[in-house]
């Protein structure tokens, strides 16, 4: 039987996508439903089980020949469980287990979202070709992951990358994380938002308070909209030119809906880079945006899954059913 | 002809050292010259001759199969090049080119002194058995470097891990690197004892300044000394919490003269750790002393030159000469 799909999950705390990915990122199949992030823990693995089910309604499910997750974390891929910040009635929940269970044995593969979204940017987006490159998320929160060495580097634990919580002002504002001057507590959408407001930014007749209304202030040249931004720049800038330092990248490829505001975030984010990335070997940096879109959670844990069958990602594990 | 050795040689502002290093790690034969920093370019070189003859008037010369470079940074691996800051003569200087010519053709791998010390320590000391590992050098500077996936990995330019110049606090004071609020720019062994002596600490009666003088003062209880080793502390704690955020270490192994302070340094740190390390995957890490001492640059050159000879690591290249 030729076994040349993966069936992907993305997993977040709004909703459950599901698809079963070709070989070449194609979604041939899709399914989704609502996360029930406020119930237990059963009847969110109930929606996973939904999903899952509807690919497997599919006449192409029996082409399916793994499992990949990308699910918000923090995630434990050695342990096999995850504990989506977003998703209180899982703590530790045995994810690859019970999914493995469920599709009858498939080897199932798990990895925090931003490192499924930066396996997607490398196998068919911004980041493709680079050996050595950090994938940002910038949204509700901040997340990440690397590609090192030509290969997805998750980690042993399948949350490296995770930039949004590392702190770029030790002696900053306190992080819901317990923290302080994370790189998500200046950077994120809410945080841009949060600053602006405090600021005297005031919302237009439509009440929209979001980043992305300060991004269109900024673009009409409000100096408090466009100061929020270049402050998440800053924090982004310091955090982007952190990882050049310490891994040696060469490309940071920034998505996510933050990332939408474009120039009132990128022009900022490159003049910041220049301050903080000095040393010799990270001027070289290149700053771009994400290409992959929506889907690219869903690509990204095909791609890791497929990565780490062929056994060419360090760190992660693929797990059987028992 | 049986060639089980390793010439290594550990180049710094102060003096080049070489030694011919067996498979165990022992330095057989050893040599080392001043370096001539504040000569030219060829003067520097010659030293680095003398200490290559030197060792090759050894009976041992005969069984080197490979030469091993650790160099005060910043290094570019991938072109053979060094700028070491300490040496203004060095200026994208082609020593692994020079090298090779001397010695006739043997392979030459360059690393940065960080990522060296952090071979030894994974080869030999604090870090064996870790397939996850930052090291760190706390002294006059501030460097480092990180095993991942059971590996070395100096990345493309052989200068990964360097913590140094990290920004931790992104509005904080200017750097000589062109950034500001860097790691070594709070922690460093004369960043230590300017800010007690900014603070009203004062030397004894032999008028010694440095770190470990204020080490001294705060065993002995001085606050404003204790202080400043906590603010050290703080940073190195935020750098190594980022660290460990971003690549998914286990452990942190802390060598350098500063180091060298003992608890004054290593409690502070682990209490710091605490408030920067909070997430899941990131709270177990563990803080620990490097045990390699000053031959760790040897050592750890030899170790880098083997495990890239043996393909066991990402992004460097050995290279023979024409």
């Amino acid at each position: 039987m030729h076994t040349d799909l993966v069936a992907a999950l993305d997993i977040g705390g709004t909703k459950i996508a599901g698809a079963l990915v070709d070989g070449a990122g194609s979604l041939l199949v899709r399914a989704q439903r609502p996360t029930p992030a406020q119930e237990g823990a059963e009847a969110v693995m109930g929606a996973v089980r939904g999903v899952l089910a509807d690919l497997a309604a599919s006449p192409l499910w029996h082409r399916a020949g793994a499992v990949g997750i990308g699910s918000a974390g923090p995630v434990d891929a050695s342990a096999g469980t995850v504990s989506p910040v977003n998703v209180p009635g899982w703590r530790g929940f045995p994810l690859v287990d019970r999914v493995a269970a469920v599709t009858g044995g498939l080897p199932v593969t798990l990895v925090g979202d931003g490192v499924a979204m930066t396996a997607a940017e490398h196998w068919l987006g911004a980041a493709r070709g680079y050996d050595n490159a950090l994938c940002l998320v910038v949204s509700t929160g901040v997340g990440g992951g690397l590609v090192l060495g030509g290969k997805l580097h998750p980690g042993p634990s399948g949350n490296a990358g995770h930039i949004g919580h590392i702190s770029v002002d030790l002696d900053g504002d306190p992080c819901p994380c317990g923290a302080r001057g994370c790189v998500e507590r200046i950077a994120s959408g809410p945080n841009i938002a949060r600053r602006a407001l405090d600021n005297g930014w005031r919302p237009g007749p439509d009440g929209d308070a979001t980043a992305a209304a300060v991004a269109a202030s900024a673009r009409a040249g409000d100096p408090v909209a466009v100061a929020s931004f270049e402050r998440a720049a800053q924090a982004l800038a310091a955090g982007i030119a952190a990882t050049a330092t310490l891994t040696d990248i060469d490309i940071a490829v920034v998505g996510g809906g933050v990332a939408g505001a474009g120039e009132v975030l990128f022009a900022p984010l490159r003049r910041s880079l220049r301050d903080y990335a000095t040393l010799s070997f990270v001027q070289g940096l290149t700053v771009t945006a994400a290409v992959m879109g929506t889907d690219a959670g869903l690509v990204g844990a095909a791609a890791a899954a497929s990565t780490v069958r062929s056994g060419a990602a360090n760190g992660v594990r693929a797990v059987a059913a028992p």
